[in-house]
């Protein structure tokens, strides 16, 4: 094995099938009496959930989270719940109410100013005390969140995005039902499936590999490849939902162990300096750099192995065992093309945004992974292919 | 996907790679003063491990495990560790102090009768209290023990083995360094190497299959096929015993995260009647199961899908794209004898003890996982075969 390292952590228990929602009323046994529900504002339908809850004798506070969180968000979160007393939490929703609720059920145990936990505008402290338990329930397959240790936090006033980061986020229970994802509309189904195939590009092909992120990535990219655009046409193809929420889970449990690379490089400053979801991101951003990536790549001495590795994903993605790098951008760039992801430009961002963006990316830890060290010149290649 | 559920859980950390032994420095900061060693009682020296601790200013006791752990063991080890005051517990060897640890580690913490925790010949309780900090360092690749929530007590006067098992028994750790089992001899290489590749074989043919477990195993099997003979040749040979030690790895995790099947279900009373290895048993019955799993299978009707996994096994452990499941099963059983596996003669096991064997085969879980039902002449014959 090249690179034979690798530290693992997850969350304590991941339980993963259509229909397992159904097993909330086992998981929540011997948690508490009051919990804090943190969802996203509109779908997937929160009433079997709730009956749960009820049938359980389980009081609930609601919190519902509509943009990614931020500082104000979780400072309102976390008091709303000291004060109702809550014993535990449960995240319903996308990335957003996943990660707000990794937070909050933290930030309950964990006092003083929440600046003190986070990196770069704040202290980086370790969270002193275990969280509250948390049970995440994702309904996209997008993010992986479930079963990271980390969450994204908008800083609103500084325009950036910052991790809060440490082991006792690491969900409880990570309980994935592919049918909360039913209901999950096309434009959505796009862009967070997008996000979850980046998630296990990147780490095929970041610098630093190791066999564990390897087994999931090769797990997942034919099943992204297969699954993605079926899932797009017919929300209620349940095989097609169950590989995605296979593929996030996937993602989720890589990005966690490996670097990225540079979709996420540029996504995280682009992120913190418009009000676009990570996941519409990521997928503007996926195909061109995977486009100058393959380019700097075989035009490069000495990458060899780095060449294989796209060469890979080109077979997987096609389905064609003597498919050409060149064929495997196109497929994944095509996908995307068919699925009307949106360019960065709908989102808002122009040329002149250019220059900020990439000082930004700099000092981005994914930017570290990228296979290939990009120039500025090159950056701004994929930014401008990318609107 | 065909089955589409997994509840997953394993040791909230795992780490992984050569040299890594140098981590317990740091993995063992705040986990208090006093240490209990569970080890086997030869190799590798442990030296360096105690070095570490020494340096870290930790006092230690050990504890030698000689054979696999039995009860009278553990309440000697467990007032030891208590007298002692010990904090955390660290297993350093093979399946049987790793197991051994595990258990010590759950029961300092747990007080009574330690039958109450026991399945088959006590009260099977859940562990009322989480166990001691437990630091599983694995030195030869076998069990996967490190990342499972089990632990095998046998019972020495009902000639039985049973398991404790419980969430609380899934190590906080597993540090895994594959140069920890350079030392290990060819015999030893070969059968615990055999248990290892037993262990992602039976969970991917088993009844009930889940896309993590298949994952674990397709990863598996052609490492195992690669590395096994190879280590076995050439104990220094660090690429093969990173492969072994990863597929130790992923048998675990499949282990623990699936049903298995004949070998295991013959392996379970054979090991309560003999004083013998489980990889040994598991390394003398394998090929014989595989042989008439793979004859029942393809004269059965519906086994489509089960004849296409024996399929997928032959092609990745010959290499060749055509292999038919003979080849396969063939490969497998030339393996064995080439690294001269002893049969289960040399245990002191003779066709009088096969009723016995069979009749307490039938009531072990593992068998109930076995791709096809087996009458008690097969067993007879897999048995017969295997002497």
């Amino acid at each position: 094995m090249e690179n034979d390292l690798f530290d693992f952590a997850t969350a304590n228990r991941i339980i993963f099938g259509k229909g397992k929602l159904e097993l909330l009323s086992d998981i929540i046994q011997g948690l508490g009496r009051h919990v804090i529900v943190v969802k996203g504002k509109s779908f997937p339908d929160p009433k079997r959930l709730y009956e749960i809850l009820e049938t359980s004798g389980i009081e609930r506070t609601e919190y519902i989270v509509s943009t990614e969180p931020n500082l104000e968000m979780l400072i309102e979160a976390v008091s709303i719940a000291r004060q109702a007393k809550c014993d535990f939490v449960i995240g319903f929703g996308g990335g957003a109410p996943i990660d707000a609720g990794k937070a909050i059920a933290a930030l309950i145990n964990n006092k003083g100013d929440i600046l003190n936990y986070l990196e770069v505008v704040g202290k980086g402290m370790p969270l002193g005390n275990p969280s509250k338990p948390y049970i995440a329930i994702p309904t996209t397959s997008g993010t992986g969140s479930e079963v990271t240790r980390n969450a994204v936090i908008s800083i609103l006033d500084k325009r950036v995005k910052v991790s809060m980061r440490d082991a006792y986020l690491l969900p409880s229970v990570a309980l994935i039902d592919p049918e909360l994802t039913v209901s999950v509309p096309p434009h959505i189904t796009a862009s967070t499936g997008m996000d979850a195939f980046t998630q296990v590009i990147e780490p095929y092909l970041t610098k630093n590999t190791n066999p564990l992120v390897d087994m999931f990535c090769r797990e997942a990219i034919p099943r992204a490849a297969k699954s993605l655009y079926k899932a797009y046409k017919n929300g209620s193809d349940m095989n097609a939902r169950v590989d995605m929420s296979f593929v996030s889970l996937l993602g989720g449990l890589s990005l966690a162990n490996a670097k990225l690379g540079a979709v996420h490089g540029l996504a995280g400053p682009i992120g913190g300096m418009f009000h676009a979801p990570h996941g519409v991101i990521c997928a503007a951003l996926l195909p061109a750099v995977m486009v100058v990536n393959a380019e700097l790549i075989a035009s490069a001495d000495n990458t060899e192995q780095k060449v294989a590795r796209f060469k890979d994903i080109a077979r997987w993605v096609t389905g064609d065992s003597s498919a050409t790098i060149h064929a495997g951008v196109d497929w994944i760039a095509n996908l995307a093309a068919k699925m009307k992801i949106p360019g960065l430009a709908k989102l808002g961002i122009s040329p002149s945004d250019f220059p900020e963006i990439i000082k930004k990316s700099r000092r981005s830890s994914s930017m570290k992974g990228n296979p290939v060290l990009l120039t500025e010149n090159q950056m701004h290649r994929i930014l401008e292919m990318s609107l």
